[in-house]
């Protein structure tokens, strides 16, 4: 079954496109606090001719949990929606996820919309049908990969959003074009200015183009055994080990910046990079004001004892996702991190 | 990915089927207090050189619940299990959809091998790729399609079943002749005393050809959206009713025998089949002990309320499937049910 995705600067707004995606009788809108304050008012006349309930979820990561889902579930139960309904979720990537594994076990799965509220959510968690909630305090532990019917990516919402998750969602936009486009990256270089304003035409561009870029690599490897997927998460080992150690009280795409910064310099070490061009990539992170440097107070050690936790390492050696050039990312099995100092690291490498 | 069936009197303890089946180096073995008490003695040795954990569930549909699926996972989490864990569900169908959904939802899912020990089990819970719990007591109210990488159907394992269980689904295999293949129904005629004395010959066959046409007709519809792998609920929606009717005191399989045979008497008032047919089907549930007629005390109106609440139905129209003819089912959405008097029901067709 295809994915219907629906790009544009108001494009939620277009009554059309909701009567061509809900084939049933029935939805059901899932989305948080902040986002039902702002939108909510604008999406349930649209909906207006379904039964229509509504789950509203309190915001943030710390929400992403068991209870959230079945408070989900509960309402479909109450509310007797049948299997031909419809679960839209508005939200960031949390509303997302839960929404769309409860979308996916719901009588065995019922149809799902997502609608992606942050720069995030619409380059990255919006696409590519993973969906999961947090549980014993490990990220993504339950879930199932479950595609949505339709994607509906609406630039006019990122006008709304805080300006620090705002240019945090602009370093995984940074990302692909690290690891899969460098013309992207010269675009990223020369659009500064009309991307920090939030002007209508560059959002939808970038969005649209990330978007297109995530949808190719999935479409390559759905269930991410093959180590095509697994590109995607390009400053990611580095940037759990962050997120960790911080306690989750940085920002997802400001740990993943500083993470790419890492991963260049590990690109460096192995003589694919050249220092000029892990120099472009620091002062391309730099403008859009993301941070590259270490927080006070963290160390390289608490660092690597949580990289050595990480999902995607398969056994005792670690994954790396380095860059093989500009535009071009590469997965590594053979190299080994130590601490330099208590700022930076040290490879071996075979 | 295909799914490897492994068929075969005591097939379970062939140490090299364990070898080409679990690629990593963890097993996660789920089962239940009366398989473990037989079986989880016979199987652990096979597993000696993997690290193998063991959820044994308490017994019975009642728990086919939220917590035990928590429990395996939480089991699962507290040893450590990577990615490339096997998940083997040793059981009836509770164990099964259980352990089926852990396994789908553990990590966005993991390996799993469906080993069913019961009639039941082997001929239609294990083949599939259903899974679920129930939960707000709705039957299956939470779960997804996930396809095992293997099904180990070993006959042995029915040696040990109670008579009533084995009696029970057997009105399964008797349905698989019904719907799907007449030269089965004469088979199954022919060979009453070597099915119930248990021969493990006659077993192995039936248990080899009933899965052979399930999954046929999965591999036509697996999301059970095209009316295909609906056939399967033939005598279904009548059973579902009685099952709730009466608390389910009764087996899963008794309430079959007995919808199956309102079944064909719908089929028969639809001009399908002929009186001496219906009855050759009566016969042939009775020469196997299986229960024909209403229990005492149940109406038709109980049953009626119970029916229009079948998740099976689209809409206000039930869905009903029949016989065209003795090994061949069709779906119809037409017909409408009521009570001609508390015991038997009436209909009207367009």
């Amino acid at each position: 079954m295809s994915i219907a995705y629906k790009i544009g600067y108001h494009v939620h707004r277009q009554h059309e496109i909701w009567q061509e995606l809900i084939t049933g009788s029935q939805v059901c809108i899932v989305t948080d606090e902040t986002v039902a304050a702002l939108y909510l008012s604008d999406l349930q006349p649209l909906l207006q001719h379904y039964q229509c309930s509504t789950v509203t979820l309190p915001q943030g990561d710390s929400h992403k949990t068991l209870d959230s889902w079945l408070s989900i579930i509960d309402t479909l139960v109450r509310d007797q929606h049948y299997r031909t309904t419809t679960v839209i979720a508005l939200g960031g990537g949390v509303v997302g996820d839960t929404a769309g594994f409860a979308a996916a076990c719901y009588q065995r799965g019922v149809s799902l919309i997502q609608v992606p509220t942050t720069l995030l959510a619409q380059v990255d968690a919006a696409i590519g049908g993973k969906t999961g909630i947090n549980y014993q305090d490990i990220k993504n532990l339950l879930g199932v990969f479950y595609n949505p019917k339709a994607v509906i990516i609406d630039s006019c919402f990122l006008s709304t959003l805080p300006e620090r998750e705002f240019r945090a969602g602009l370093a995984e936009v940074i990302k692909y074009g690290l690891i899969a486009d460098a013309a992207f990256l010269d675009y990223l270089t020369q659009h500064v200015q009309a991307i920090l304003s939030r002007e209508p035409s560059a959002l939808t561009y970038i969005v649209a183009h990330c978007g297109a870029i995530k949808q190719a690599i999935v479409a390559q490897d759905m269930l991410d055994t093959q180590d095509v997927r697994a590109r995607l998460n390009f400053g990611h080992t580095f940037a759990h080990a962050l997120e960790s150690v911080m306690q989750y009280t940085l920002l997802h795409g400001e740990a993943v910046a500083w993470g790419m910064r890492q991963a260049c310099a590990l690109s460096q070490r192995l003589g694919y990079l050249s220092a000029s061009e892990v120099l472009r990539v620091e002062q391309l992170l730099q403008c859009y004001g993301l941070p590259i440097e270490l927080p006070t107070g963290v160390t390289t050690c608490a660092l690597l004892a949580w990289m050595r936790k990480d999902k995607k390492n398969t056994s005792a050696h670690m994954t790396f996702v380095v860059l093989e050039r500009l535009g071009c990312a590469k997965i590594r099995h053979d190299v080994q991190v130590m601490a330099h100092d208590a700022e930076t690291f040290d490879y071996t490498v075979p």
